[in-house]
C-alpha cells in the first residue's frame, strides 16, 4: 500500500503534466480533482469527453497504487465510459473510484465523475488494468 | 412507477420461462435472485457467462418498470459485463441493480451479481436500455 | 491449433447442452450458427439478447482454440455488447468471430452476429479472454 | 450527405485545438491521422490512452458527418476501448471507422487505431452517438 503523499509524487513525477490532483486514496478507492479550464471545453461550454475519460483513467491508476504499493507498469486494458450529464464548464471534474477486483494479473474498478457540488454523476467509467507478474 | 408485485406479474406473464425471482424494486433500483441447477453450470462447477448476463439485464428492465411503470417496450442497446470471481455452483444468484441516469430516450444502469451470501461481486455489468417515444 | 473437428468434438464434450454448430475455424476467427427455437425467442418474437451473447461467447472461445490449440481453461473476463437490430425469430443466428489481438495472458476479439441470410449485423460483440499461465 | 471538405471544415471551426487531419469520409466510414508529439506521450514513450479515446471519438463524428451530412448535436453516449499493443511514440496515429448501425437515434460504430505504417492495431474502440430528434 502506498500512503497519499507517495502516490501524489509519484503522480508528479511520472506524470508532471497532468491536472489531477488526488484528494484521497486508500480503502480500495481514490478521490480526485481536475480543474476545468478553456483546454478542457468542446463546443457548448461543456467538458469534453476525452478529458472526462483521461481523469477516469488516472483515478484506477491511483486507486491501484493505493492498493498495492507504487506499481508503475500497471497499464490499462480496457475502459467502458458511458456520458450521462452534461458537465458544467465552470466547475472542477471529481473522480470517485472503487476498485471491485484486485487480482494477481487484472484490477477492475469503477469510477464515477461529477461536477463539483452537484450530486448526480456525468459519466461512469469502468476500467482494467494489467498488473505485471510479480517476482517470488 | 410500479410496485413489487405489478413488475412481479408483468415479468410472470412476459417471461414466463426465466427463473429471476424480483425481490424488491424501486428507488431507482432492484434486487433479483436466480437459481442455479444444472442448466445454469459450465465445465468446473461454476455458473455460465450468460446466465450472469441475462439475470443482469433483468435486473435492468425490473428497475426500470420500478422507475418508469411498466414500459415493455424498453429495449437493452448495450450491456458491458466484467466477471470477477467464479460463482458457486450451488448456492443461487442475486443480483443488486441501480441506475445511474434515467433520461427521456436512455436509461444507463449497473447491476453487481453475487452467489448469494458471499460478500464480493462474481461479476459486474453496466447496461443501457432505450425507451420508447412518449406520446403527449 | 486445432483442426474443425478436433474443435467440435471438444465443444461437444464440454457443452453438451449447446447448440452451437461450428462452421469453420481458423485464421485467427471462426464462424458458427445457433438454431432459434422457442426456447430463444423472447415477446414479438425476437432472439433474446442472452442468446446472442452466449453465441458470441461461445465463437470466441472456438477461435481460441483454433489459434492456440485446445486451451480449456481461457475464461471469459469482460464481454460487450451492443444490440443493433431485431434477430429474426424464425433464422438460425450466424456469428463471425475475428480475434484482434492474441497476446501472451488476454485475448480480445470481436463478434458480429445475424440473422442468417441477411446482410446486416444484428448485435455486435468485443469480448477478452484471459489465458491459463503457460508451462515452459 | 457530407463531402470531405465540408467535414474538415466544420471540424476546424468548431474543434480548432484539435490536431485530427479527415484522410477520407463516405460509405459509412472516416479515416483520420492524428500527429504525435510530446503532449501525447506518457512515461514509456508510448501514446496516452486518452489521446487514442479522443482520436476514435472525433473518428466516430465525422463518419456521422459523412452519413447524415453535419450533425453538429451528435453527443457520445459511450466508448468502449480495449488497448492492444504499445503504440510508437514517433509515429503518427491513424483512424479507420466504420459505422455499424445508423438509426434514428442511435449511432454505433467501430475504430482501428493504429501506428502510421503498422499493420496490427494499437487499439479498437466501440462507440455510440444519439442524435438530436429530426424536425419533419
Amino acid at each position: 500500500m502506498a500512503t497519499l503523499d507517495e502516490v501524489a509524487a509519484f503522480i508528479a513525477t511520472e506524470f508532471p503534466q497532468t491536472k489531477c490532483v488526488v484528494l484521497s486514496v486508500g480503502n480500495g478507492g481514490a478521490t480526485l480533482t481536475h480543474d476545468v479550464g478553456v483546454d478542457e471545453l468542446r463546443p457548448g461550454g461543456t467538458v469534453s469527453g476525452p478529458v472526462l475519460m483521461g481523469v477516469a483513467d488516472v483515478a484506477l491508476y491511483v486507486a491501484i497504487h493505493g492498493e498495492l504499493g507504487i506499481t508503475p507498469m500497471a497499464a490499462t486494458t480496457s475502459l467502458t465510459v458511458n456520458f450521462l450529464r452534461k458537465p458544467d464548464g465552470d466547475k472542477p471534474i471529481v473522480a470517485e473510484c472503487k476498485l471491485i477486483k484486485v487480482g494477481k494479473t487484472l484490477v477492475v474498478g469503477e469510477v464515477s465523475l461529477y461536477s463539483q457540488g452537484k450530486p448526480e454523476p456525468v459519466a461512469h467509467v469502468v476500467g482494467t488494468y494489467s498488473l505485471p507478474p510479480r517476482r517470488g
